[in-house]
């Protein structure tokens, strides 16, 4: 059993994702729609790429991902379609969809996405627009013009070699994760502020040393603690997130504004 | 293959539409229901007009919709549903289902909308609430005791006439399209400001003139643009929206706060 | 048929409830999963509690309900599962489920929540995680690797006597309800600010006396009405909300800025 899962940056104050189920609907009456998130700072890019490459362990083999953050949408950019591992995953090739990639691969890439060689067990295809998308296209919403009517075929059956010519290269992000610098420190940044104001960022629970302390932007150095009981309430704190990320809290408060942090912020480790 | 679709002025930090999806449940167990947006702002009926009639053409056919935005809940306004072209709308008499009547039925309504008769091709009907509303109906939630419990009914299979008796008139509201002033100048103005801060205007794309320009309020005029990345950054531009619809926008910033407008500001267009 | 309903703390910004209906998905295929709601105040378990307990009226038999409102993520406090009434609800041992539970019981329990003996008729069992977690359990999200698939196995029929051992007792919560004062004045508090600012309190309907007048803080005497459109724009109105609780609003505006209210402010009621 399939099911469209959907990522974007669109809110929901809108009818935007609400426009985009109704063409699913339409062509794929009865698969499940899941709303995997539509709260990506509006065109950060990145920041949607982690989101996802989170996510990814999570969906149901056979599941079609269509994921849009797209800045540049209209402009020459292709809109692509990606298998890898049993899912299926639609946007636009600016390295949203990074995260099907292995990170050596991604290493190469420049901070905004380069173009990088498609590897054995991943196919990328660029969609053939004019059979699958809705009859008229508008200049800024291929959400649901493009992207959506062909996710929809796509959990509706249409084999994956028929969505468009196969594509050799697709554009991929740096992987998210801590840089080494001098003495060990490493360095990451701010990827998401959460709901709770919790700050997660690109550095791997699997690169921290085993004991350790964080610093955000110029701040004091934060202990790490397993849970939030562990400090005094007010306290910032940090941790591995339920991502396998590192993250820095504050006990029953916002860490984004005791930091004065935001998407981008640098972070930084070391060890001691 | 039918759905439910919602639309609403309720938002999503309360459980007012949960609710409402339980009561659906309850009744219509395994049919889909979409949102197709809760963000129209509190009680403004003539936003939630313009975002149903923008979504109408996305709709699948035999789709049921519920509408709400509702600030005469309680009083005399008739609940009514509404077939036209193979779909059925669900909510008050107040104009928020305007959509679905043609433009020249709108043209004699008034700005805060008039009854009017209803034209062959569409029905209208007053729902019979003492049949179809939950056994206890509050003062303040007809969403959830009337009009989601009704569109249940009907999307179940409830013939469309047994819904209650046929009503002659219904409440429309003006059509969303610009006036034409002096010196061939459009005016409109603004109706819904989405998640990016763009503003969409009630000034349809074919009523614009081969060149134009655009003042927000009283601003300078504003160069229209096909894509976003045909201007600097910060920069304003204006386009055909998605919707058919004039929008402002700038380009990797917010034009609601750029011109500090909001819902019902004056657009204005000028040639040239 | 059977559902799966999700209430939460975790807004809808980031991917968490995403997450969870992927794990759900996976394990589930094919059930419908409806949002409760996801904008209880970051840790209010009352807040949580109220919401969920107002939700269960509209409950179709069978629901599965998952509840998460958990600052003691990651501490002793036991995950739970619990039949009542023909539902299941799935959750942290915290109070946040106290709303299956008669208010006789809760009468003794303090502010916090207390431990209380599970009276006839409701089953309460300890969550057996090592069986239906997901293989790697966070430390801070237990909706996704504990509470969702347990729901999910329950939703697709594993038996609830085999989710875990019974227990003997649970945290539960005092009844929301206003206390008795002197000279026949009730005491409440507000336990829910909605998205138009009105003001939902503890106190219920059937507590009020015939005439009543209600003071949010020290503000002056409100008047009750029936609905809106009984007093004049910008003027305040207290009603019985569709919660069947007391609710302070203003016409046309905003009922928590109006009084400087939020969570947890005293509302008290007067006779006359």
């Amino acid at each position: 059993m399939t099911l469209i899962a959907l990522l974007t940056d669109f809110g929901l104050r809108d009818t935007y994702v609400g426009q985009m189920k109704l063409v699913i609907a339409g062509i794929a009456p009865g698969v499940p729609v899941v709303d995997l998130g539509h709260g990506v700072e509006p065109q950060q890019v990145r920041e949607g790429a982690w989101l996802l490459e989170t996510a990814v362990p999570f969906l149901p083999e056979g599941a079609v991902v269509v994921a849009v953050v797209d800045p540049g949408v209209g402009t020459a950019r292709l809109p692509i379609a990606i298998r890898a591992a049993g899912r299926i995953f639609v946007g636009p090739d600016n390295g949203l969809l990074s995260g099907v990639f292995p990170s050596e691969i991604r290493r190469a890439a420049s901070g905004g996405g380069s173009a990088a060689i498609v590897p054995r067990g991943i196919e990328v295809r660029s969609i053939d627009v004019a059979r699958f998308a809705l009859p008229s296209v508008s200049a800024t919403f291929h959400g649901r013009d493009v992207f959506a009517p062909t996710a929809a075929r796509l959990a509706s059956g249409l084999p994956f070699e028929e969505v468009g010519p196969s594509l050799a290269e697709a554009v991929v992000l740096p992987p998210f994760e801590g840089v080494l610098l001098d003495g060990g420190r490493l360095r990451g940044e701010v990827i998401h502020v959460d709901r709770f104001g919790n700050l997660i960022t690109t550095i791997r629970a699997e690169q921290l040393p085993r004991r350790f302390r964080v610093r955000v932007g110029s701040s004091e150095p934060i202990p790490p603690a397993r849970t939030f009981a562990e400090v005094e309430r007010g306290a910032p704190l940090c941790h591995v997130d339920s991502s396998g990320f590192l993250a820095i809290a504050v006990r029953e408060g916002n860490a984004a504004e005791y930091f004065e942090a935001r998407l981008g912020t640098p972070v930084e480790v070391e060890e001691g």
